[in-house]
């Protein structure tokens, strides 16, 4: 027996419809790469992703085809994300930041039809195009051919119609091994992350809200800003401009309440506000994702009456998994209280079931202690990536992230290392991320890798290799005795080895399994 | 080609596993009839849920059986709800407001299995029993019987999975013609109609938030909050005493920051209020919904900084059609500008389509003048009656509320009638609701009623029926002078006759179709 309620099929394009209809002033202002600043509103992206969607039918896109886009934050890549899946395409948002290989790999095996880009980009697409193999049109955004290729369709067109489930977005993660995978957003599970993502235990967007994504469109969808703000009707401010001044400038021009970046655009902001006096506007809210905010950074915020929300999410989870919004007894908590908390990853939104489990699947207690291999299961996780045989996803459809964590009672989730990365001493484990934040701690440390390596009794040690700062001279003695101040004695690494640099991949994150690699087999003195 | 995230249906179960397992602790606090404060929170829920749900088993209950209450807000009603659901059956709240026949015809129709009571229905219990022919089992919430009936079960059970689009509650309309009507409501929609009811443009509740609905759990299920409260993890205050005293001091001692009602409850909480110069604690934020709230009550709460939002749906639509959140120039309009948008019905959240169209189906402006027939589409409006042949929404999909509105070009709706109230003069729309309420403004009138009548050549014209107040002589010539500076001149009743009374439905609205049949051949002596 079936329940009497209506068929009404979770579809991207109701959300766009829904802005139209009834937010349709509210504007969209971008900032182009140029300097230029144009402003439309919903009914503006809406026509235009329309006259896209004629544009590209006339092209022959069919349902299914792969519409790729290498590109920044700007209105006319918005217009372009709800055209080409308007027309019932999968939009393919390509990471301009990889390397040659990466991206020729990852649009030939999307088989991309057509690439729309950033003149930002122009050279990318020149030195690669002999190597596309499948994309048969070019477009670019600035340089007016966007805007010719629209000008004169029609404002008409009905969107697609289909199953919930069909797919409509693919992106590629660029692991540290092995091929970019691409993972198939569908309808379903874009609508659901944003109806998720506007509550106020995640992002808290409403129409009073001016929201300014300086996650770039081409990164797990930016975060899911782009489907949730038509929700939320609120304002919606893009830049191509990362610049420190460039977003303060355009915090208080365009009045920005919300706003979400990666802790390395929080730092440039810092300095310059620090440099220059300048203020924050009318910031209520910061997201702060893609890596751990460093305590300094969060209470920069705070103090300056900035709600901080430390999220931790992944392209496989579209990629909202936890968000650190404030728990009900926020007001009996002294600020340092407060900062401990904001600096774990906050809670799972309805949506999203978490656990750990140690090596042998065992579901670890959620007792704030233990630590184990992170787990995730919900309608906006990972099933299979595209063109894959075999499932991402167990038996039980638990997908696992690949990091290690504690989970507190209270739900609170607590990162502490990738799964790769922890070093395994006598059972127990040691966070290689924990030893490296502390290490970069030490006056005279640039940057700092631990790495297990092979001991006869403890199955593994850890291996500390240290880029000085110019001109420091720091000893091994001095960074054990700073270390020793952070962590537990056994964690202290048998051995500090001093390097001129450290490998890191194309997003720049350590390259962990070249050094695990090169120093797997390293004889330590003591053992 | 389906896209590559997970399978993970849309399960009401998932809303309790969701609380019980990130916001455990916070506290579900219920005031009995007999006044006494129980505390548990959403792990005892849980618990109790589990506990009922291998009673219910135990007794045969299969899925898709209907299991019934008749009960006030309180915690014990709320582990029903999950524990009835999650055994796989269908919740039927019935409302103790209804007649004999109609709550004897519901309980057959829906071939209730067993019947869940509050004490103070139980005289109604009594007095049906030989009348209700399928209900095999009864059970008492506050006699120590449900208590009892849950107390040595296991606290271990899996909840019944199935599709999402399975039935999970079963709410009956009692409308002012033919007998009362169900609305099957499913696990997809429920679930839905939560996600959206969270966000800040609805009622933006969150962990922080202490949310007490003085809806009765009867009422279109509480107006969703029993179902929003797990995603936003908030503490939930429930009262089975509406008596203005008990509410406040409830909302002092509990910290309510989030409340719902209609507006009769308001009005007896605010002579409360004025008459002991109590305040409102912490009350944050209120929603008014069913009937329209009067202006003296919007600017009673927003005064005293709780922010109030209008609210409208109908049984029909899981309820929520419309809510007044603030728009993004809130801060730009002056007080009285606020209270008039308040009195309108508010904007749509996604997942509502909302049309007016006129009386041959003709899809009217959004031009903030025009007035048509309100038509609604969603995944949680209904599709078809329960145990109806024929569906309840036309081929577009397109159900009528029966209601008559304004939609205004920034999205926001206006109520003007109910649209076989409204009287048709010369082609054009009176509203009966307008003139009523412009009526009881007038001093010596207690109520008023407005209804067409036939009309040579108008077709129809407003006839106002006039119940004066204890000791008032007033004169239709006061009555007319008055209405004159509130309504159009041509909307002025054509004739003004005072009766001793007015019929009533159960649920205390005019029976204008009884007042229809009476007057439809009125003789108008103008015309």
């Amino acid at each position: 027996m079936l329940g009497g309620m209506q068929d009404w099929p979770l579809r991207i394009m109701r959300l766009l419809d829904h802005a139209e209809q009834e937010h349709g002033t509210r504007e969209i202002v971008s900032r182009y790469a140029a300097g230029d600043v144009v402003r439309t509103d919903w009914i503006g992206i809406a026509r235009d992703a329309r006259r896209l969607a004629n544009a590209l039918e006339r092209l022959g896109i069919e349902r299914g085809d792969r519409i790729a886009t290498l590109a920044m934050n700007h209105g006319r890549h918005l217009a372009c994300w709800y055209g080409a899946i308007g027309v019932g395409g999968v939009l393919h948002t390509i990471n301009p930041r990889l390397f040659d290989d990466q991206l020729v790999y990852i649009a030939n095996h999307a088989e991309d039809r057509i690439l729309f880009y950033d003149a930002a980009f122009a050279s990318i697409v020149e030195r690669l195009k002999p190597r596309f193999e499948t994309i048969e049109h070019y477009v670019c955004f600035d340089d007016g051919a966007f805007e010719h290729m629209i000008a004169a369709e029609s404002d008409a067109y009905s969107w697609v119609e289909g199953d919930e489930r069909e797919p409509a977005m693919l992106c590629y993660t660029s692991g540290t091994t092995g091929n970019p995978k691409g993972v198939l957003y569908e309808h379903r599970s874009t609508v659901i992350h944003a109806m998720a993502e506007v509550q106020p235990n995640v992002l808290g967007v409403c129409a009073r809200s001016v929201a300014m994504p300086i996650v770039p469109m081409f990164h797990a969808a930016a975060w899911g800003l782009p489907f949730a703000a038509p929700i939320a009707g609120c304002k919606l401010v893009c830049t191509a401009d990362y610049a420190p001044k460039a977003i303060c400038d355009l915090m208080h021009e365009e009045g920005v309440t919300h706003t979400a970046a990666v802790p390395t655009v929080w730092l440039g902001l810092m300095h310059y506000v620090d440099e220059t006096g300048s203020d924050l506007g009318d910031l209520k809210a910061v997201t702060i994702g893609g890596s751990a905010a460093p305590r300094a950074m969060v209470e920069f915020f705070e103090k300056r009456g900035v709600a901080v929300a430390h999220a931790w999410g992944m392209t496989e989870m579209s990629p909202i998994g936890t968000v650190g919004a404030r728990p009900h007894d926020w007001d009996t908590l002294d600020f340092d209280q407060q900062i401990d908390l904001i600096c774990k990853q906050g809670r799972v939104p309805f949506g999203v079931e978490m656990r750990i489990v140690d090596d042998e699947g065992q579901v670890l207690p959620r007792d704030g202690a233990t630590s184990g291999r992170l787990q995730v299961r919900g309608p906006w996780v990972i099933k299979q990536y595209f063109k894959e045989e075999q499932p991402a996803i167990d038996a039980d459809g638990w997908f696992d992230t690949g990091d290690v964590a504690i989970l507190h009672p209270d739900g609170v989730m607590q990162i502490t290392d990738r799964s790769k990365d922890v070093i395994k001493s006598g059972g127990e484990w040691i966070s290689s991320i924990e030893l490296e934040n502390a290490a970069v701690g030490c006056p005279g440390v640039a940057e700092a890798a631990a790495v297990g390596v092979h001991h006869p009794k403890w199955d593994e040690r850890p291996l500390l290799l240290v880029v000085r700062k110019e001109g420091s001279n720091v000893t091994p003695q001095e960074i054990i005795a700073h270390l020793s101040s952070q962590v537990a004695r056994w964690w202290l690494p048998d051995e500090i080895v001093f390097v001129e640099s450290l490998p890191h991949t194309a997003t720049g994150k350590l390259l962990k399994t070249a050094l695990r690699d090169q120093y797997k087999d390293y004889k330590l003195a003591a053992a």
